[in-house]
């Protein structure tokens, strides 16, 4: 299978995928100075025959009597020294990935005050997002900020809430008990384009804003205790960033009592990057990205909604008959097949692994189906170990191509009952004018020539 | 707490970590234009005492009657326009952590013929291994091969234990049905240096020999059964990589009948990085590293072991009264703490978060414990979610330190009922001329000042 983000030199077929048994049995007689020499042979032969074809076109693909000049046709690499450890001490994906990259959009958010760019989820396995891939959303930019200058305040709305205010550095906050978690982060305006029908090409841009780390922080909760928050009264959290679009969101109380809620400055290992919030970001698993406030300055305790700008007037769902909902932050069962997607060509026909990620905001992933022809019939996904909550969840089915046009589309149940909606259910309920908030199934046509298409059914 | 590996900055004990409630019910008395204002003020008063101090030390730590001054005080990045998404597309970890890198060690194995990176476990958190800090050992260099002109052959010692002869383009194998699963590598010579008691100063330095990531690839099995390999007969299979070295060991073929071993081209999401085995590696969970063969070209079935130099020579055991132990494969249940860690030191009294990591290469985690006074007493630490089997566990417990010296051990155990062994223990049994395998508790000592050192109790 091709692969969009892949260089030209991966997706051109083998002329001979298979050496033939009977020429390694030749080089077998052949081998008369043992295994060793055996192995150099056979390898350097199959070298020959499957990498350019042209051993085989000159009619030598058996080592010949006596002598070893194949031991001339293998790589630099297997005959050389390499280069010993990277002096930068910090290591970086191989030139030949360098099309694997986060993209900005061509259309949508270009300018440095409202900036996003996605994560490819094409060329990507298993769970974890490298974080040098981690989708971006900015809403003034992002900046590296000092740690040791950079403070956390945690505060009431009045001085009965929340009854010690405090200021914590980054020190201060790493000294104290910490959790790491695995868990998705998804803007709530992943998925955005599709609701107006655009069908932007790859999954990259359909779904591409989401990714998963292991997240390591403090749970709020435990800065809240130290604070003498009183939970009776302080029923909502305001969290506030400290770059240039002084994000603010509110957070009810609930979510920080059960602990998920974490104050976090680790990302798979190392600290947060700068373009996610380092030093510090709230966490909030199955809430839409825009709550995970990033730069995190300061977290206040009061008694209702803040009503923010950030929530008042974006990151909501306009509705048939003109309401909206508001508030509409835990994001929903969903899933998408990455391979095949578009963009992708399939080169020929036979046994492709279909692979995808599927993701709640309410708790684990329980089931994937998985339709070839557009809906009609369902197949039940393998899911890959371990099935984490609020996390995303590898699925994969063995699927054999016949060469005929396919839709190939993905169903996520999670351990609610929820099913993933199709569009038809899903704009019923929501109408047409949304921008936040699709969790709808996702169709890719292969085609006849092996292209794979973004189509919404209707 | 200090960490070696962080810049100077974070070093500082903030003078003053709390602001004072006075002054932040100062701030909300004076709060007269509503709850917008009063936040501006009360984070910037926040800001002032907490950062430096001047504020403080110049009788200002409140914002005066009408205007507000202090917002000219906020950081440069809550006020302007940051940078955009980045155009490289692949992001890298902030300037302020320049000094969380990987390292090649002062006195050991510095030429590029044979040349060793440690990973910064002090750094780290939770489990993954970012992959631009996993361990590096190569034994002729690192390479960045070309993934369309790679190829992997799978072949029989001779004609009847291995039917049918494979060779495979990346392609091929990426079409496969793949799994993902997160696993620790751990060198055989990780801690080597302890045998001879050279107590090297960090944990770095130390275990740094170890990461854990993420694995996505195809089970060896499947190419084998494709393959047509005799299973009767074919118990051990040779793993060949391609660079410089020819790396061959002998893999039993149980450890391949399980499932568990893999031909892996992903990494934490992505592809294998250059210095781990681009394009392709094998995974063999539980295993010492140097038989997860890099750049791997060919497997081989064959009916006994091979005995190559890699195995024969590299990597034995030398025990008391001249004989040695070969094939010591297994990396036996270890741990150490990496906070507090030798290097680091401890800037004032009270609580600490103790942490570190955990491993078996036989199983799950199942306990551990951990001491401050040498041995003498234990307390059972915490562990975090999800405790996988072949992978690192991270564990931690809570300590308040009272100033006094203290031996910090940690002691783990598996779920097979194996317990770490002290040295005493562990020399009793393999002697003092070993290099590999050293698994025993490690010693670091809290001294009065706070600086903590590696020690070794006899």
């Amino acid at each position: 299978m091709s692969n969009h983000d892949r260089p030209a030199g991966r997706l051109i077929k083998a002329p001979e995928n298979f050496i033939r048994p009977d020429e390694v049995r030749t080089v077998f007689a052949q081998a008369k100075a043992g295994r060793r020499d055996f192995v150099r042979g056979a390898f350097a032969a199959a070298v020959a025959a499957a990498g350019t074809g042209q051993a085989r076109a000159q009619g030598n693909p058996v080592p010949p009597e006596g002598g070893d000049p194949h031991i001339l046709n293998l790589p630099a690499h297997s005959k050389g020294l390499g280069q010993a450890v990277a002096t930068s001490g910090y290591g970086m994906p191989s030139q030949y990935e360098a099309n694997v990259q986060r993209r900005p959009s061509p259309g949508l958010t270009q300018t440095a005050q409202s900036s996003v760019s996605f994560a490819p989820l094409q060329s990507l396995f298993g769970i974890v997002t490298p974080s040098g891939l981690h989708f971006e959303r900015h809403h003034q930019g992002w900046w590296d900020v000092d740690p040791s200058k950079h403070r956390l305040m945690i505060n009431g709305s009045d001085a009965q809430i929340l009854k010690k205010p405090l200021v914590f550095t980054l020190d201060e906050i790493m000294r104290l008990p910490s959790v790491s978690r695995f868990h998705f982060i998804e803007c709530g305006a992943n998925t955005g384009m599709e609701w107006g029908n655009v069908a932007v090409p790859t999954c990259q841009y359909t779904h591409g804003m989401i990714s998963c780390s292991e997240f390591t922080g403090v749970p709020l909760k435990l800065l809240l205790d130290m604070a003498g928050a009183d939970y009776k009264r302080g029923r909502y959290v305001l969290a506030e960033g400290a770059d240039g679009s002084s994000m603010t969101r509110t957070i009810p109380m609930e979510l920080i009592e059960s602990g998920e809620v974490l104050v976090a400055y680790g990302q798979n290992g190392e600290m947060l990057r700068p373009e996610n919030g380092y030093p510090l970001r709230l966490v909030v698993p199955g809430v839409q990205g825009v709550s995970w406030v990033k730069y995190l300055r300061r977290i206040e305790v009061g008694d209702q909604p803040y009503g923010t700008k950030d929530e008042a007037v974006h990151y909501i769902d306009l509705l048939p008959g003109g309401q909206h909902r508001q508030y509409t932050s835990t994001q929903e069962c969903k899933s998408v097949i990455t391979t095949p997607s578009g963009g992708q060509v399939l080169l020929d026909k036979g046994f492709y692994q279909i692979t995808g990620l599927a993701w709640s905001g309410r708790g684990k992933v329980k089931r994937v189906d998985i339709s070839v022809d557009g809906g009609r019939n369902w197949q039940t996904a393998r899911l890959q170990d371990p099935v984490m909550s609020k996390c995303l969840t590898r699925f994969s089915l063995d699927w054999v191509w016949d060469g005929k046009p396919a839709i190939m589309q993905s169903r996520a149940m999670d351990d609610t009952g929820y099913v993933q909606p199709n569009y038809q259910q899903l704009r019923a309920v929501r109408g047409t004018r949304s921008i936040y908030h699709n969790n709808a199934i996702q169709s890719w046509l292969v085609q006849e020539s092996g292209e794979v298409k973004n189509v919404q059914l209707s």
